[in-house]
């Protein structure tokens, strides 16, 4: 497993102190936040992300602090803003937690902006927590920097990685954090506490991961991306709405036009009205009150269905 | 799952409400403990209890106070200190954590003791946490007394149970927690943002739980027993030692005579020498710098073996 993280990422990984096997990537979020989060700290945290990310800094009793991203005025790049990262630090937050591709805009971080997170890390201290679940699913050969090996000190970053969506093997409750020695021994002693171990049968399964069949992981990214550029293509009909297309993941999220609807309530005419299940962009950002993401790893057909039935809603909803 | 819950335990449990399946019990006791507890409260815990208990009261950054019990001094109940019960819910704890059988003793909780319990927890307005973990494998007809249908209010009242110890099936990681319909929802948010959910394909072993082949439960617990009374009759030779006969789980509690060594070089010397991983007493209670826990859940003759190199050693090492 070590081996095959290192070949991934280009980092070398050291199976004994570098790495813990999670319950999950969720778990393994939870043990690396938990290793280097006390309560009362502060923590630096990409608008929009992942909405658990937030309510776990929450949980561990520490402090939010967000950087914008600014995924639809920025092409080539993410659109972090590393003036406000680098405020975040100053202002005391030790530890910056990002998902890469971005969950939910599927935005891909440029080799300029991963330099420039490491350095500022390095130079302020910070700890990186890099959330790489959807690392192996990109675009039209995107190019992807692992920050682990961008020249952050390597007690300074845990990566997180899992088969829960890629390989589709989240049942099987399966991840894993590698990096800081230090942090990860600390989220061993916390995984004794708080769920032992992962399940041990379930583990079998790793020994395939990224060794899956030739052409398997080109087969399964083409499909994700015909499906996306048909999403974008109903989506890009609809006047006023915004979306980048991701270069990366199985998210799309779009920006709404103005509608009579408050947004909990256009979630709802969806999952009513049009059979479709989506989540409030308030889930990822406070301010993303005009935003939904859509998963589309399921069915091809099916997804374009769906959103075609959301662009109606749109539609009857219009301001 | 929740009718055999409530046929084994005699109280209803509703499944949409008041009930949740969990990555472990490990995992159900850090959900149902997170749920109740907040940073700053008090948490009442038994003296000696197992481990995590007390290491998740101090990382969910509240107060242990600990409840003595008398598990050497006492026979036909477990032993609990009921007068330093009621301090401590005077004080200020509102959660109350505590297995049974208990974990590292193996004593079992007398009707009247539960009763007790359940009595100050109503008139304290505390929430009672109670591990059972180990409460299907009862010695030689044991009585035990469930908490949650000994008469405590319906929501102040958490039981967790799985089948990884009397079942054997630890490597699915598989737990339920059971209760108190507000906690169950908190501990329901918690588990979405540290672990997801319990493993969805592992989730069939359930299925059989509580349904097993006619006589499994009574021969697998004979056979424990064999096991638990050949280890009594080596500890009962050993001068000095005190040892409870356990009323139910696979653990012994022995308190040993003065020794030339510390406690944890023992447990060492045993590791190195007896060739046996013991687990040293202050880890369930700090006080306990003279007792070892022993696990004898594994092979019979190894086990008998182990603890006459145990008793060698003492003998080698007394003072």
């Amino acid at each position: 497993m070590a081996r095959k993280l290192a070949a991934f990422t280009g980092r070398p990984v050291s199976a004994a102190e570098e790495l813990i096997i999670t319950p999950g990537t969720q778990g393994a979020l939870f043990l690396a936040l938990g290793a280097a989060v006390n309560a009362g700290d502060r923590v630096a945290i990409v608008r929009p992300d992942y909405f658990a990310n937030r309510k776990l800094v929450v949980f561990l009793g520490a402090e939010v602090v967000p950087v914008r991203l600014d995924y639809l005025g920025s092409t080539g790049k993410a659109g972090l803003d590393l003036a406000q990262l680098e405020d975040a630090f100053k202002s005391g937050a030790r530890t910056f937690l990002f998902s890469n591709p971005n969950n939910p805009a599927g935005v891909v971080y440029s080799r300029q902006e991963i330099a420039a997170v490491a350095e500022l890390a390095n130079r302020y201290g910070v700890t990186v927590i890099a959330d790489e679940l959807y690392s192996r699913l990109l675009y039209s050969n995107q190019t992807y920097t692992h920050i682990c090996a961008a020249g952050i000190a390597p007690d300074q970053v845990i990566t997180i990685l899992g088969p829960s969506k890629t390989e589709s093997l989240s049942g099987y409750r399966l991840g894993v954090a590698f990096g800081a020695a230090h942090l990860i021994e600390r989220a061993e002693k916390l995984q004794a506490i708080v769920s032992l171990r992962a399940p041990g049968y379930s583990q079998a399964v790793l020994n395939t991961w990224f060794d899956e069949p030739e052409g398997w992981l080109a087969e399964r990214t083409a499909q994700h991306q015909a499906i996306r550029d048909d999403l974008i293509a109903v989506f890009r009909k609809v006047p006023g709405l915004s979306v980048r297309v991701p270069e990366g993941g199985s998210y799309l999220f779009p920006r709404l036009p103005p509608l009579t609807l408050a947004l909990h309530d256009f979630v709802r005419a969806v999952r009513v009205q049009a059979n479709a299940i989506v989540t409030p962009g308030t889930e990822f950002s406070p301010d993303a009150t005009d935003s939904i993401r859509l998963n589309f790893s399921q069915n091809h057909q099916a997804a374009v269905q769906a959103v075609q039935r959301i662009a109606q809603l749109i539609e009857r909803y219009r301001a």
